[in-house]
């Protein structure tokens, strides 16, 4: 019954019963979702991708994100999905893991912008409504088969988002129950993602993949080709051939009930997820250390000792990052900009910055032991400055996390952090007040492309 | 190293190294996938795909079988792999399941004609080559994870067909080793076909997306979109997650001294490879007790009882199918048209001869014993015409297998069987003549335009 579950849960579902909370997480995760498309627009893996699939893109109807270009509505999901999450800085439902918004609004915005034609221009409300189911299908079945999906090797955020981005699609064509069903299976089909891939420029392909597939299997649902009605749920189906467990009819069972919208999380810092506490405790320590001009003297400091989760050191234990990619996998060199910069941005993940002089020779005096006794989104760091001079701070709830969640001006500030150098900042300002109206647009895929390109 | 290896061994293979065998087994391969995809290009399944995909389609380069129309090549690919697998009549690797020309002849054919801009026209011996490259990677790999893979429920057509194509594509692109391991990672990390889609139209979704998989992943290659160089083999790469257990670095040292191209067998009936012994049989007895209208009388038949592989009943057990695509999956049915009509093509397994009232009546006469000593390509066929009257057939080697394989005047007429009725007779059986040809032609893109549509 799962597949049929769901399909009616999201058919039935209307922007009325959707409680405020959750319209204000979905404005978060799409707000947070184009910032960080626009902002991975120029990344070589997005660029290459264009390149690649501009020899065969049909009718310019959907936005590329950060570009003035138009591409058909499959390009324009694959390559959104991609700028999306090459940075590493998208949203992320923390008991899955899943990147949700990539694949989903995606999928989501150039469906929007392609099917004017056939269900008129889309508003604000229907818009999330269509975000809303679909970022629950991606989370509801992606948690209904983690842990054993992830840990078998599965890239999670593009299987499960290829769920998510047919619900969505589907829910924007208006199709009906067995319709839906059919999208749902046909994306389910289409498992998408190796961990293996992590480090690689593919990584960031799955939830562009991701995306299309939803797409391709909603489209092709609308016009009646067919799956098996029950794909999540059978033998062979989804969850027991990508899973050795699941909970599909648990987990189904909450829809409407428990909201994953809500548990959607955006990250303050482009990197790893485990290294956030200890970049919070050492950015609450430059903020109390520094001088008027904003700087700390780092030749002061004698050695910075971190108390991390167990996961930190075997996720994130680069000792000598030569890159700014491996420096997103070393907690060293998170506590060390934080400390120097007070900040942690796409600016201190550079090349440039995981090799210079200051911040090398700050990064080998960090140290940093694992206590199995901490949550994964705390830690302890301890600054000291020789003559029995110390600081010390006990990062509780990291920023970003669900207790302590990015507010909105936080959000506005690494939209703009990441559209100003695509977009010039006074246009990457007006875009990120833009996305905060998105409830009341009368025209979403018009509304996409004036304020997102 | 097993995604070094393959990659290695495709970018070096040569027309001059493959034996005679293998490019008379490579022909023969191109010859029934064209025949399948002409046939099944006016199917509902192919024709929803055309009419979706066209409201996306590109700059059109590339041949759709069956039709005068082009596309764009990602398009032309998926709906070629749709329409050669939606009559379930094309080739079959006996040792792995996999339907390998699907994917790999519909990316072949499809990156051919869009890239020869590129690499200019490409000549048979070139596209031989190619094919041969593609067809031995997806069933090497293939090999390597079967039967776990398989029986865990996997459509392996699909998942092993997207690596074949990628290699296929990468090989006429004549990318490096480097790119050639990229191409293969990125197809890789799409892993589409779950069997529980077999009776739905998403069953033959499976080698079209596989063929577009593989193609946009050796493009994107081509261009620099990198992924790990040890997809295949790696902790969390594409053999550990897809299977429990697989022989990957043993089977690709068989690279090119075992020939999985030679394996490839060719289906005299459009259903269920499982069925074809127990078909085999019932035309055997047809023929012998047909009267002089080529009829026998359904209603002296008392009762018929197959003996079969245990496979047999797991696959194709269904008692009383509804449609033409369910039949497909029913030894009864086969087994009764066989009886009935001396024959098992296209025309005995539509919605009109499943419900027939005459076919029904003797449908219900048939069971079926499993009996694990029989091999799955031997049945036992038993007829009782009452009063002690009966007729009993030991097929040892179903027509098609590997043991009495389908000469090429059998290829040729079911060749004409499912393209007459899309490009009329005269057309087909030129269209037929032509690929035989296929290793002295110039231009392979050319040729296909002019041929196959």
């Amino acid at each position: 019954m799962a597949t049929q579950t769901l399909a009616v849960w999201a058919t039935n579902l209307e922007f009325d019963s959707l409680p405020a909370s959750v319209v204000e997480a979905a404005v978060r995760s799409f707000h947070n979702w184009a910032g960080c498309a626009i902002g991975g627009s120029t990344h070589p893996a997005t660029q290459i991708a264009r390149k690649t699939l501009a020899a065969f893109a049909g009718s310019p109807t959907s936005t590329i994100l950060g570009s003035v270009e138009k591409t058909d509505a499959q390009t324009a999901a694959l390559i959104n999905g991609i700028s999306s999450h090459v940075y590493d800085y998208d949203d992320t439902h923390l008991a899955t893991v899943i990147h949700p918004a990539g694949p989903v609004a995606s999928a989501l915005l150039a469906a929007t912008q392609h099917d004017i034609a056939k269900v008129g221009s889309v508003d604000g409300k229907a818009f999330i409504v269509a975000l809303v189911a679909g970022i629950e299908a991606a989370c509801k079945v992606g948690l209904a088969v983690y842990p054993d999906h992830y840990d078998v090797g599965w890239h999670i955020t593009g299987t499960a988002g290829s769920i998510g981005a047919a619900v969505a699609v589907a829910k924007i064509l208006n199709l009906d129950v067995q319709a839906m069903q059919w999208a749902i299976g046909i994306a389910a089909t289409q498992v998408t993602g190796l961990r293996e891939q992590f480090g690689s420029m593919t990584k960031s392909f799955h939830p562009g993949r991701a995306a299309q597939n939803g797409l391709l299997a909603a489209m092709l649902a609308s016009n009646g080709y067919d799956s098996s009605l029950a794909s999540l749920e059978a033998k062979r189906g989804w969850a027991n051939v990508v899973s050795a467990s699941n909970r599909l009819e648990t987990v189904l069972q909450g829809l409407g009930s428990t909201w994953e919208t809500e548990q959607n999380t955006f990250k303050p810092f482009p990197c790893g997820i485990v290294i956030h506490p200890a970049i919070d405790g050492a950015i609450q320590i430059h903020n109390e250390t520094q001088d008027q001009h904003q700087n700390i003297d780092a030749a002061r400091i004698q050695s910075v000792h971190l108390t991390v989760h167990p996961l930190v050191l075997e996720l994130t234990g680069k000792r000598n990052p030569k890159t700014g990619l491996e420096a997103k996998f070393s907690v060293y060199h998170g506590a060390a900009v934080g400390l120097l910069f007070g900040r942690a941005g796409l600016a201190q993940f550079t090349d440039d910055v995981a090799t210079h002089p200051t911040v090398v020779h700050l990064r080998d005096k960090v140290d940093a032991t694992s206590d199995a006794s901490l949550r994964p989104d705390e830690a302890r760091v301890r600054v000291d400055f020789g003559e029995g001079v110390a600081s010390e701070k006990h990062v509780q709830h990291a920023v970003g996390s669900l207790e302590a969640p990015m507010t909105n001006e936080q959000l506005d500030a690494k939209f703009v952090e990441q559209c100003a150098p695509v977009l010039g900042e006074d246009i990457a300002k007006k875009s990120s007040d833009h996305c905060w109206l998105l409830r009341d647009v009368d025209d979403v895929g018009a509304f996409a492309f004036m304020a997102l390109s």
